[in-house]
């Protein structure tokens, strides 16, 4: 019987591999560790910190005798020319060497009988230095006399000619082409297979896929992915602006710079916006300016913000011209914040706007601070269709005891970092970063009729931003990005006749209430009725969030819950609540969905929601450049192409 | 407290909407039924039938006194021109009324209660005629004396000029993005985040996505969407090639020429291949030939590649040069077909191939009917890693009692393909479909690692393609696609480590085996082992399919159903079996994953496997014309994108 031509015999080399899921050190598969390591890129004239490491583990599978070596050398080879030793290549010191150690679990075995691995460091760290020359570059680690790890470095060659005056780069955390695919059918009016009205997002004429896997897991955190996308550098889980070395100390990883302190460093006349409808200290706009392997140190974030970074020597960039999100405790010394911030920033010359009236009526030609709650911003459902929702919430954005009110949205806030910058940098030109942020949170709420209002009122954003750059001329000048940071492996199977469901008692038969194929029939969310929902010209949303028929959706993994298919009337969904018990962890929360039937969870007991997933998301690009932005590359492509649109690569002086 | 400056008050009309997934006839809201219906479009000059239908419904919520109108009238206007009867406006004859009547249920309730609704109609069917001059059209119904049934029908403006010589189009059935992002991870080496190799796909110089849903649902099948691809008319779960009207004849419904019929009908000398690994009945071969609204008139299928379509005068093409997949049943008279179809085939011309060898020996100048096997084709995993499965299945596709041997793959039926049309229609150029099957196959069957294997086939096959079509100097006269019908509901959201679930006992505590986020670590299928499987340079498959950390996998969408994410050695998943209890339904195979543990379904209990999903899925275009396929489009115009390469609009001679 014929087989597999194209299978060749099986191989002889037998690789030893370990565990790759459990890693004594992302990015260091042997006991000497280089960051940036192997294969990674940079744009000509990035600052960067260089961090060695030699490992010694004293137990576990890899253990070995002795101390880790303290005498350990590193040279740098650009492609052709020779050898040189790390301090001598970059014209700085030697610095000191450095010592400690760690520990980490092999496997969930490991973890299990509590039996950590021990690892003894000797390490240096080599702060702000730069690759100006095109090429590739050889840095050899070598230790313990005869071992080396070696790590192949790009410094990407491209034009060095600007071709954009702005940038805009929406993300739509998680937000996958499924979700987009979802928002179309609930919020377009379609006649036999043929939409009425198109999304903003389906007008763009490019599109592309992006990989965003990580360093050293294939899915990534927010903090991750944006981190990729700021800087050409994937890095691990929680890391904002660093590769993470295996120290105790979260501010001591070495950093790399992102697209705005590049950008201001060269341009220091130009406009920086950062606006999410999440707390600003979360990774997403935090990625732009902080450097730590902890997204959970929220105060390094806001102080980055405020003042950049000031335990080392680096790019000061003087923070964003325009700065509007959520997250007031993170601003509050009577909350979380460790200064007032909102007095620091006042001090630094911008505007305080607490609610959408106060954001507007601010002056377009002073920097400006927005914040207009505590945690994120209520989602568009709650804010524009449910606002009961918004009561007794206790999250004024002054830390008084009041609800937040007067919210202004995604779109309010972008347009007005627009007016802000263009009055303020009209010439020089300006980036800004304006997150969806809450597509993402409710899709781990599993809450996708939350997360999909959050998406159609991103496209409502980017379709008034385009508006909005032609009435300023400013249209033909600026690349927009609309992409996402990761996915969530959501997708519509079908449709769910609500009233069937309910009547059912039995847990299968309420399953029988699902339509499939030809009996998912047609979107009802479109269909006018006698409550339906109306809106301005041109603005697409549901006419109705609670049809007979609703869309049979669902994630790829999950906790245990309960499904009823219809919107949460209530507020945001919370699929799963603790046992309080570590074994037995979360457990289906009855409340959530009285009237549908349980489903078991296939993720671990621990998790309370869903999770990222693997999949490629989409980026839609238009204006000068776009067409670097067509097909399908890595996340770190958006960051060169960016840079590369904004004539970003350097020659040395 | 400020909300909602983009919704308007609620609407006062209200409309009478019936349940939207049980629909009396789709696309066919009114009592007056057009086909092609509201917001078709036409190729200038594709023939096709015009249905019409007027209901008289006798109970239900439709209720109404009286006889279906036998005087209905019908005129066509061309915009700016006058009304003009359809018969006239054709210059054809007045077709003989017709009266049937047929059943539906209005919701699942009244299906429960056995209380179906009775429709009597009277109907007109007008055969072959088309339009030639590019603009919008208005179809008019009139009956009952004053209502009225309006179609806008679109006839495209596009050049005439040809622009390519052949086209090829792959369809990955099922294939979304996310199924391209996995099989990526396990076949392709990357190191600290950046792929070692590309995927053939990831190298399209074009990207676009297509919607998939259909005229009356919005998820649809394989039949319906490849009907869509290849005549730019959606239509209805199971129809090939016709509108479904309410009669109950499946030969009678109103057609409309696909693309293999108007490329021949322009261009005599021309080739025709069509290749699949599902055999050759099956919808997505099918519906180029084919014109019946049941997909599972599979001796009308083969007949249509034999002789076309015989019941009406319709575009007599020839058949397919090259046809070659398996489905041996339906063309021997001791299975499932009707006549003898390889005597027919062979009296015809063509060369018969029922195994690789006789594919690869057969002359390059002759007509080729390759069937390798009964049912569909064995997978690429079980062909080329556990081949034991190949044997005791009694599927020869000579009808014998041995199993089939010496089988090809898609691969290989698409160079033979290129060979044979090469050297018979090299001056007149080709059009080939080839299809990748079991992706969808497999994601039915929830086989995630046998679904990634076809998908990497198909990748494999895109590439030797390239590799052929630059060979043979024909790469820049030919536009290459590659897409999919729809989508299943499938990501990736972590690792599984097995050994750790196989040591667990509890079916909460087997789940705390996944890891996700950072503890998804790195892919182990692309790593090196004593066991590895080698791949010649350039060939894209797994090392190993069984490592000890696998992926955490999933449908959104599913029967109950046992889990330990572990590759089926034995062949074939089957997730589910039935239980012959029609209420109790299917329940999950314990044998299909022992070690694993539990997961109750979210699909109807009718439901013994995943189904198709919502969302968009890709096309990667190169070659002439592939600027047409970037963005975001409806799935029809991909057909309007192949006729306008191929020069395909008429005029009126």
């Amino acid at each position: 019987m014929q087989t597999i031509s194209c299978l060749l015999a099986a191989a002889a080399v037998i690789s030893g591999a370990a565990a790759q899921t459990h890693q004594r050190l992302g990015g260091c598969p042997d006991l000497g560790c280089v960051f940036p390591p192997d294969q990674a890129d940079f744009l000509a004239g990035q600052f960067f910190d260089i961090r060695l490491e030699v490992h010694s583990p004293i137990n576990g599978t890899e253990a070995r005798a002795g101390e880790p070596d303290p005498n350990f050398t590193f040279t740098i080879t650009k492609k052709g020319g020779k050898s040189v030793p790390v301090a001598n290549f970059f014209k700085i010191d030697e610095p000191v060497l450095e010592r400690w150690n760690f520990t980490w679990y092999e496997d969930r075995f490991a973890e299990d009988a509590h039996s950590p691995s021990l690892v003894n460091v000797t390490s240096k760290i080599y702060r702000r230095v730069a690759l100006y020359e095109p090429g590739e570059y050889e840095a050899t680690l070598n230790y313990y006399g005869t071992q080396k790890t070696v790590a192949n470095w790009l410094v990407r060659k491209m034009p060095h000619k600007r071709r954009a005056k702005n940038v805009i780069l929406f993300i739509g955390d998680g937000m996958t082409t499924n979700m987009i695919t979802a928002a179309r059918l609930i919020a377009h009016k379609s006649i036999n297979g043929k939409y009425m009205s198109k999304m903003a997002l389906d007008k763009f004429p490019i599109l592309g896929h992006q990989m965003t896997h990580s360093m050293d897991s294939f899915i990534t955190d927010s903090a991750n992915s944006a981190t990729a996308l700021y800087t050409g550098h994937k890095t691990t889980v929680n890391a904002l602006g660093v590769y993470v070395d295996s120290s105790k100390n979260p501010f001591d990883d070495p950093k790399f710079e992102t697209i705005v302190e590049i950008f201001k460093r060269q341009h220091p006349h130009a406009g920086i916006g950062i606006i999410s409808t999440a707390f600003l200290a979360d990774a997403t706009p935090a990625a732009l300016a902080a450097h730590t392997s902890k997204r959970g140190e929220y105060d390094h974030v806001i102080s980055t913000f405020y003042e950049g970074v000031t335990n080392y020597t680096w790019t000061q960039w003087g923070g964003p011209d325009v700065l509007l999100g959520a997250g007031a405790e993170n601003f509050l010394k009577s909350e979380e914040a460790k200064r007032e911030y909102y007095d620091l920033f006042e001090n630094n010359d911008y505007n305080l706007a607490l609610n959408k009236t106060a954001l507007q009526q601010a002056p377009d030609d002073q920097k400006l601070l927005g914040v207009f709650c505590k945690s994120n911003l209520p989602t568009w459902l709650d804010r524009n269709v449910y606002t009961s929702n918004l009561l007794n919430k206790t999250n004024a954005p002054d830390g008084s005891a009041r609800d937040a009110e007067d919210l202004p949205g995604l779109k309010e806030m972008t347009l007005k970092a627009i007016d802000v910058l263009h009055k303020r940098n009209g010439k020089d030109g300006w980036f800004i970063m304006s997150e969806a942020a809450s597509i993402d949170k409710q899709m781990h709420a599993m809450d996708y009729d939350r997360a999909l209002g959050e998406l159609l009122e991103l496209d409502d954003t980017v379709s008034a931003t385009i508006e909005k750059l032609k009435q300023l001329g400013e249209l033909e000048d600026t690349l927009i990005i609309v992409t996402a940071d990761h996915g969530h492996g959501f997708d519509v199977t079908g449709s769910v006749d609500t009233k069937y469901m309910e009547a059912q008692k039995d847990d299968r038969l309420k399953r029988n209430a699902i339509g499939y194929y030809g009996n998912s029939g047609l979107s009802q969310y479109t269909m006018s009725g006698p409550n339906s929902l109306r809106y301005s010209e041109g603005v697409h949303f549901p006419s109705q969030w609670d049809p007979r028929y609703t869309l049979h959706s669902g994630v790829v993994a999950f906790p245990d819950h309960r499904e009823n298919y219809e919107v949460h009337k209530d507020g945001p969904r919370t699929p799963a609540v603790s046992t309080k018990d570590k074994k037995l962890g979360n457990i289906a929360n009855y409340k959530d969905a009285v009237t549908g039937y349980l489903v078991n969870g296939t993720l671990p007991v621990n998790a309370a929601q869903g999770v990222h997933s693997l999949t490629d998301v989409p980026v839609f690009a238009r204006g000068p450049c776009q067409e670097l932005f067509g097909g399908v590359y890595n996340s770190i492509d958006i960051f060169f192409n960016m840079a590369e649109c904004l004539g970003l690569s350097e020659k040395k002086k």
